[in-house]
């Protein structure tokens, strides 16, 4: 677990004081999966106990049959390969590797997310696949921003009965709550707001604030850098590669917004 | 965000004592999203704003190249369809439409989880593929139950640095913590801790509790079942179509263990 977080620089704003800070973020890096040397899938990790990881996702996936029938499980010794330790080859035998073309085969295929096809030779740069960084010149204010998660919670119609949801919302810069969307999945409630707009055709987004109610994955912030939108904000942490992003994207990260105060993670001269 | 939930029987443990009551869980039920009638991609979701979800979905994948490209966005009408609800049915247009094989001819194409192959003709008998239900008749006490929640913290090196992880862990069922393992994704963490047994060769995993530090959604059941793990529990909410899972699949459910008190929603013979 020695590898399981970072240390990021950040501001941390207190009763209105601003202090420069590190502080430490939980690590987030892509893992390939690959089954006899070819590509199976690509899953956004914690590094560490990397094979456990892929032996548990392959049996939960249905193409490890038994645990008997698992061969070998190493990181990838390929010579060419950029970032070995983020690549798990994995070998099935008996049952398993009988069964691994038709059990592929008799499963629909979908394409996976564009941050996805390029592990192993992995960069920031490469991660943004040719998305413009953000440049819009808004600016939100501290109380608007402290303001945000009682609003966002005020608007959760569903979260108060069952504890169970993630919420999204977009604010306006003033800090007007102008669209809420609630899911069982983090990722969902973005999409949902994001894709309001969209319908709109009010796309990019280049004046809101996207809160969300949990932690930020490199996902929401790639999902908010492909539509424009500048502030991304959240009452809890941020890992350590949306951190990454959010600095190259030219997208500002706020974390930890709660009570007086919040940290600044990147890009702090939209938080006026 | 009147589907947000759905009523669901339980026993609630307070203090020693049973009460038979009903909650509310938020509902999480499969999307299939279709781009011009052709399956692409299955979401586990809350129901509401499913055209939103859809376009927002679509903008992030890199498939939707600009909003004005969005055409017709509706729900399924398929006579065949069982369940329509569940399906959207999206259509671009100009330049998206144009791009769109080349968009998916360019990216690496992987398999999607078993879950997912049968949408349209959802039912919880059809998502367990097979899966035989778990039959142990191993028993937690409450004590022992009630103590996992601040075993599982006190292991979690990392959390307390970060605030930004998740945590599984398996305990033995008199309540010694066995495995644990931490990650930004609440399934990966699962997935390290099943794995790890795996490559023991321990699987199917008959006499251990699964406990998770999050919500616990349809994969943590699925993923759970499929190891033949018995128990599963955590300190926050289930959603419907895990409770829906685990009373199909034989898995003991329970759910906010806080303090004194937990919730059981499923095969309750086992908490003892």
């Amino acid at each position: 677990m020695i590898d399981g977080f970072r240390t990021v620089n950040l501001l941390r704003v207190r009763d209105g004081r601003r202090t420069a800070d590190v502080d430490r973020a939980a690590t987030e890096e892509p893992l390939e999966i690959r089954l006899h040397g070819r590509p199976f899938a690509v899953i956004m990790r914690t590094p560490g106990a990397d094979r456990e990881l892929a032996a548990g996702f392959l049996l939960a996936e249905g193409v490890l049959l038994s645990a008997a029938d698992l061969g070998a499980i190493a990181h990838c010794t390929d010579a060419g390969a950029e970032h070995p330790e983020n690549i798990v080859n994995v070998t099935l035998t008996n049952e398993s590797a009988e069964a691994l073309d038709s059990v592929l085969a008799g499963r629909r295929l979908v394409a996976m997310s564009s941050s996805c096809g390029m592990c192993g030779r992995l960069t920031i740069a490469s991660l943004r696949t040719g998305t413009p960084a953000v440049t819009s010149t808004c600016a939100v204010s501290r109380e608007a921003l402290l303001a945000m998660p009682d609003r966002l919670r005020a608007a959760q119609a569903v979260f108060g009965e069952t504890g169970g949801l993630h919420a999204a919302g977009l604010f306006t810069c003033d800090g007007s709550l102008e669209e809420v969307a609630e899911d069982v999945g983090r990722h969902n409630a973005v999409d949902k707001v994001i894709g309001r707009m969209v319908m709109r055709e009010a796309v990019p987004i280049a004046d809101r604030v996207l809160f969300v109610s949990g932690r930020t994955s490199f996902e929401i912030v790639q999902k908010a850098l492909l539509a424009g939108i500048p502030i991304v904000a959240s009452v809890s942490a941020a890992s350590s590669l949306a951190i990454d992003l959010a600095a190259d994207g030219g997208v500002t990260l706020v974390g930890f917004v709660r009570g007086d105060s919040f940290n600044i993670y990147t890009h702090p001269p939209r938080i006026s």
